[in-house]
C-alpha cells in the first residue's frame, strides 16, 4: 500500500473540488482502515462544491476530502476495536455521535448534541482509502455489491421516513422524486403499501419511479397533483404522505391531502419558513406531522439491510451514474442539473 | 315526570341564550333518557352564545337546547338498547359517529366523516332531561359525584393529548392554562411526568395550576416563557410540549423549545395560519408535531375513568363555578372574561 | 326471490351435515340481506361436522345453517341501517360484539365479553341468501372476485398475527402451513420480511408456500426444523416466529429458536397445556410471547383490504377447492385429510 | 489516595465472602475511577455468597470483589473518555455490552450477545474505589443522595417491567413483593395506574408495599389471591399483571387473572419449567406475555432518573438496611431470610 493517494478534495474556500494527492490515513485507537470499493454523492456534497453560503462557508474548513457515503473492505484494524475483521465489507454511518450526551443516553445517537460528520469534521470517503471509528461501521455480507452497499446510508433516511409512516396496507403519497423519494417508492412498496402515488417534476425521476414500482406517477407540471392524489384515494386522501421535496408548496399540500388521523413525514428541507393552516389541516384532522432526521442507530440500518442484503428490494434503477473518482465532475454536473438518481463512484486504481 | 321542562336554549339566530320551556324528550330506538345531575360549559357554547361568524352562524340552526357535557341517571331505555339499566350513571361522548364510514371502520369513530354533535345537530344537555344514543353513553360508578362525571368528556381531550405526549419520566411544558391546560397539568403529573412546567397569563389559572401540582408556573406577562422553560430543563428543552392555548406565538414557541426527538401535541386551535421554521425546528430536530382532535372512543374514556373513578386524580380545583341552570348567564360571563376554570351547572329542580 | 332455498345445515345433534331446504331470511332492524356469491370453510366447521366433544356438542344447538366466511351482494336493507346500498359487495366479520361491554368500550370488539358467532348463535352463510347486522359487514370494491372477498375474514387472523410480529426488514419463521400459515407466508412477504422460513409437514402445503413466496421451506419430517431455522438465520434465530400449527412441540420450538428481544405470535391452538422453560426462553431472552385472537375491528380489515383490493397480494394459490354448495362433502373430506388450502363454495343457483 | 483498600470479596470457590484487602484500581483507556458513596445488594450476590450450583460455581471465578450496584463520585478519568468530569455523581449499568454484536447493533445493548457483568467478569463495587467503562456510567445530579442513586440499576428492572405493562389509567396486579415488586408498586402508582393490587407473603414486604402506595395488599397465605384480585377488578381481571416472584404458581396465576387483551410482564425467574394452558389463557384471550430482562440502555435510565432525580417517587421505604461495608454479613443474612427490602452499604472510611 502506497503512502499517498488521489482523492476528491476541497483545497480552498471557494467553489469547486479537485482530484488531488493526499496521504493514505492510518487507523487510530478504535478506528478501522478501509479500502474503498464504492462511494456515492449526496446533495450536501453539491452545497460544498458550490460553496453555498451560509452553511457550507460557515461549517466547512478546507482542505478536506469530501464524501460521506461509502462501502469498503476492512484492511487494517486499530487498537481497542472489537467485532471487525480484515476482509469485512462495511458501510459507514455518516453521523459521528459522542455516545455520552443526553440525546445519546436516550438512544438517539443519530441526533447527538455534539454530532460530527464525515467530510466536514474529518476527511471523507471520496478516496481509495479511508479511516473511520469502528463504532460508525456497519458490517455487510462479504459478497455484497459495492454500488449497493454504499447506498445504505442514503437509503436509510428513506427507510426511517417510510417506517414512521406505517405504510402496511395503506395508501401512500410521495411528494418529490429525488433520490430520497425514489428510495421511498421502492421501500413503501416492499413494506406493504396498498397504493403508492408519487408526484415528481422531472422525466428522469418519473421513469425511475416507475421501475421502482410506483402505482401512480403524477407529473406536477401537467396536472393538479393534489386533485389527482385525492381521486386516486376515492376522495379520502392518502393515509400517509411522505414529503421528500422540501418545496414549501409541497409541504402545504401534504397537510391538505392527508386524510384525517393520517401521518405526514417530512424529510425534505424547505429553505424558507412555511405557513400552514394548523387548525384545519392538522389539529381538526388529528394528524401527525413528523420531521425526520438521519437514520436511527441502528434500528434503521437493520431494516435497510433486511431489505437489501438478500436482494428483496432492488435499488439498481436509482443508480443513474457510475463513474471513476477522477470523473467526479460529471456527477456534480448531473446533480446540479437535477437529472439523476444516485451517482456512484469507484476508485480508479489502488 | 312532567311533559315540559326549562332548559338553556338558543331560540333565534342572534347573540344570547334563554332559559326557556321545552318538551321533555322521549327515547327512540337505541336511545336512553337521562335525568341530568350536572352539566358543564365549553368554549363552543360561548361561540354559539356570542353568535360568532362564521362557524356558529353557519352551523347552528335554532331553536335548540345547548350543551354537550353532561352526567345523568338513566331513567328510561329505548328499544334495541343493550348494556344499560335504569339507575346507571352515565357521561356522554359528544361526538356522534355514523359507525359505518371509512374512518369509523378503522376505529377512528371520534373523527367520523359524518360526525354529528350534541347541541348542534340535536338538542343538547343544558336541561333537566335529555336523550342520547346508548352508543354514545359511558357508564360510571353509580356513586360518582355528578360534577366530576360531567367533566369526563372535557377532560378526555386533555387525556388524549397528554397520552400522545408520552410523558412518563419526562420533562413536560404546558402552554396555556385554560381548562384543557389545567386538566393537562394534573394528568401529566399523575401519569409520571418528571417535571411539569406550565405557562399561563391569568392569575386565576396559575393559582389552579399550582393546586393541580405544577412544578413550575410561569407568568408569560412577567418573564420570557421560552427562556424560563429552557432554564428549567438544563438548557435542553422539554421532552414534550403540550400546546393548549391556540395562540400563534405559543405554537411557534412550542417547536422552538422542544428538545430534539421531542413531541409537540397541539390541542389549541389557532384562528390564523401559523408560520413555522419547519426545517430547523421540526425536520432537523426529528420532532413529532401532533394535532389532537376529540377523544378516542373508547380508549381515552377508559384511561380518564381509570384516573377519576377511584379518586386518583382530583380535578375539583378546576371547577370554579357551580351554578343552577337558571343562573347560566353568570357562567357565560366568567368564561367570556377568561377568569375561570370549568363552569358546572345543576338542574334547578325537576 | 323464492321463499325457500337449499343450504348446508346441521339438523340433528350428531355427526354430519345436510344440504337441506330452509327459509330465505328477512333482514330485521339494523340488518342487511345478501345474495351470497361465495363462502368458505374453516376448521370450526369441521369440528361441528364431526360433532366433536366438548366444544361442538356443548355450544352448537341444531338446526342451523353452517358457515361464517362469506362474500355477497346486498339485496335488501333493514331499517336503521346507514352506509350500505343495494349492490354493495360485502364480507362478514364473524364475531358479533354487543358493542357495550367493557372490552368493546376499550375498542376490543373482536373479543367482546358477550361475543356471538355466525353459524353458532345464528344461522350461517353456507346458503344462497343470508342476513347479518350491518355493523358486521365490510364493504369491498364492487368488482372484487367473490372467491377472494370471502377469504378476508379468514386471512384477517393471519394479518393480525403478522402485524403484531412487526416483520418489516426482519427474518421470520412460520411454523405450520395450514391455511392461516399459508396466508401468513404471503402477508409476511408483502409486509417486507427480509426472509421467510416456513416449516410444514404436508407436500400440498409446502407447494403452496412456495407459490406464496416463502424463501425457505422446511419439511419437518425430513430434517430438524429448529436446527435449519437457526442455520438460515446465521445461528441467531429469527426476529419473529409465527406459530400457526397449534402443535405443542412447535410452541416449544418457537421460544427455543426466537432470537433475544424477538417476538413469538401464537395463533395456533394447542389442545393440551404446554410446558415451557420460561426463565431461559422468555424472561432471560427479553421475548414477547403474544396470543392472537380473531381480527381487530376494523384495523385488521383495513390492512387486509389494502393488500387484497388492488391485487397487491395474490392469495389464489391458497384456494385448492372450488365447489358448489351441494358438493360440500368433498370439501369436508379434503379438510379432514389435511390435504388442502382453503375450500371455497359457490351457490348452485338462485 | 492509598494503594490498597478493604473490599467485600470472594477469595475461594466455596460459600462465604470476606472483607479483605485488595489494590485500589487504576482507570484504563475509556474508564473512570470512582470513589464509592454507596452500593447495594442484589439476589445475584446471595447466589454467589451461597456458592449455588450450577450458575455461581460455573460462572464465577475467584478471587473477585463482589457487587454491581453502586453510586460514586468520579475522581479520575482515563484516556479517550468524553462527557465526564471529576466530581460527577454516577451510577453504573451492570451489563457491559460489546457495542458491536448484532443485538447491540439493533439498539439492544442490554442483552448483548457477549454480555459481561461487573463482579463476575470484572471486579465489582462492594469497595471504596472502583473502575468502570465510561460507556457504562450514568450521570446523576451532583447532590443526589447516594443511597438512592445506587438503586437506579435495580429499580431500572422494575421501571422497564412497569413501562412494558402500559399501566396509565389501568388496573394492575403485582405478584411478589421482593425489592423488584416493591419498586414496581411505587412506579405503577406514579405512572398513573388506576388501582394497584399487590400480592405478597411476608409481613415486612406488605408493610413496605403499603408505604409505597399500594391500593390493595393481599396476603397470599391468608386468602385466595386470584379470587381477591378478580373481586377487586369487578370480576374482569386486571389489565396488567406484573409477575415479580418467579414462583411457578404465580406465573400460572398471572395468565388466569389477566383480562382478555391484557398484558403479563414477567421479571421473576422460575427455577423450573412452567406448564400453561396456552390456548385458553393466552391465545383465546389475545394476551401479551412479555419476558423482561435487564434495563434498556438508556431509555429505562432516563425514565428512572425522571422519577428519582427530583424526588417525584420516594423509594426510601424500600431501604430496610443501611450498613457499613464491613457489616456485609448482616445484609446477607437479612436477604437469606427474605425479610428485607434493599440492603445499602457505605464504605467504612477511605
Amino acid at each position: 500500500m502506497a503512502d499517498s493517494m488521489y482523492a476528491v478534495r476541497k483545497l480552498r474556500p471557494a467553489p469547486g473540488l479537485e482530484y488531488a494527492q493526499t496521504e493514505v490515513p492510518k487507523p487510530g485507537d478504535g478506528e478501522i482502515l478501509i479500502k474503498a470499493k464504492a462511494c456515492s454523492m449526496c446533495g450536501t456534497d453539491i452545497h460544498i462544491y458550490n460553496w453555498d453560503p451560509p452553511w457550507s462557508q460557515g461549517r466547512f474548513i478546507p482542505p478536506k476530502t469530501l464524501g460521506h457515503e461509502v462501502n469498503g473492505e476492512v484492511i487494517e484494524i486499530g487498537k481497542e476495536v472489537q467485532g471487525f475483521a480484515v476482509g469485512d465489507s462495511i458501510s459507514a454511518e455518516s453521523h459521528i455521535p459522542d455516545w455520552t450526551c443526553s440525546l445519546c443516553k436516550q438512544g438517539s445517537m443519530h441526533i447527538c448534541e455534539q454530532l460530527k460528520f464525515f467530510s466536514i469534521d474529518t476527511n471523507g470517503f471520496f478516496a481509495p482509502y479511508a479511516v473511520l471509528p469502528a463504532s460508525n461501521a456497519w458490517k455487510n455480507p462479504r459478497n455484497m455489491k459495492p454500488e449497493i452497499a454504499t447506498l445504505k446510508e442514503s437509503m436509510g433516511n428513506s427507510v426511517y421516513t417510510v417506517g414512521e409512516g406505517k405504510v402496511a396496507g395503506k395508501n401512500v403519497a410521495i411528494l418529490g422524486l429525488g433520490p430520497t423519494g425514489l428510495f421511498a417508492v421502492g421501500i413503501a412498496k416492499v413494506l406493504g403499501a396498498a397504493k403508492v402515488i408519487c408526484v415528481g417534476g422531472t422525466e428522469t425521476h418519473r421513469a425511475i419511479a416507475k421501475q421502482m414500482g410506483a402505482d401512480v406517477i403524477v407529473n406536477r407540471h401537467e396536472e393538479d397533483a393534489a386533485k389527482r392524489v385525492l381521486e386516486e384515494t376515492d376522495g379520502k386522501g392518502p393515509d400517509t404522505v411522505l414529503e421528500m421535496s422540501g418545496a414549501v408548496a409541497a409541504i402545504q399540500q401534504s397537510v391538505d391531502i392527508v386524510r384525517p388521523t393520517g401521518i405526514v413525514c417530512v424529510l425534505g428541507l424547505p429553505t424558507q419558513p412555511v405557513t400552514l393552516d394548523i387548525a384545519k389541516k392538522i389539529v381538526l384532522k388529528d394528524v401527525t406531522f413528523r420531521g425526520i432526521y438521519g437514520r436511527k442507530m441502528w434500528d434503521t440500518w437493520k431494516v435497510t439491510s433486511g431489505l437489501l442484503d438478500n436482494g428483496k428490494l432492488d435499488i439498481t434503477p436509482i443508480i443513474t451514474h457510475r463513474l471513476k473518482l477522477s470523473e467526479f465532475e460529471q456527477g456534480i454536473a448531473a446533480m446540479q442539473a437535477d437529472q439523476c438518481g444516485k451517482v456512484v463512484m469507484f476508485p480508479d486504481e489502488y
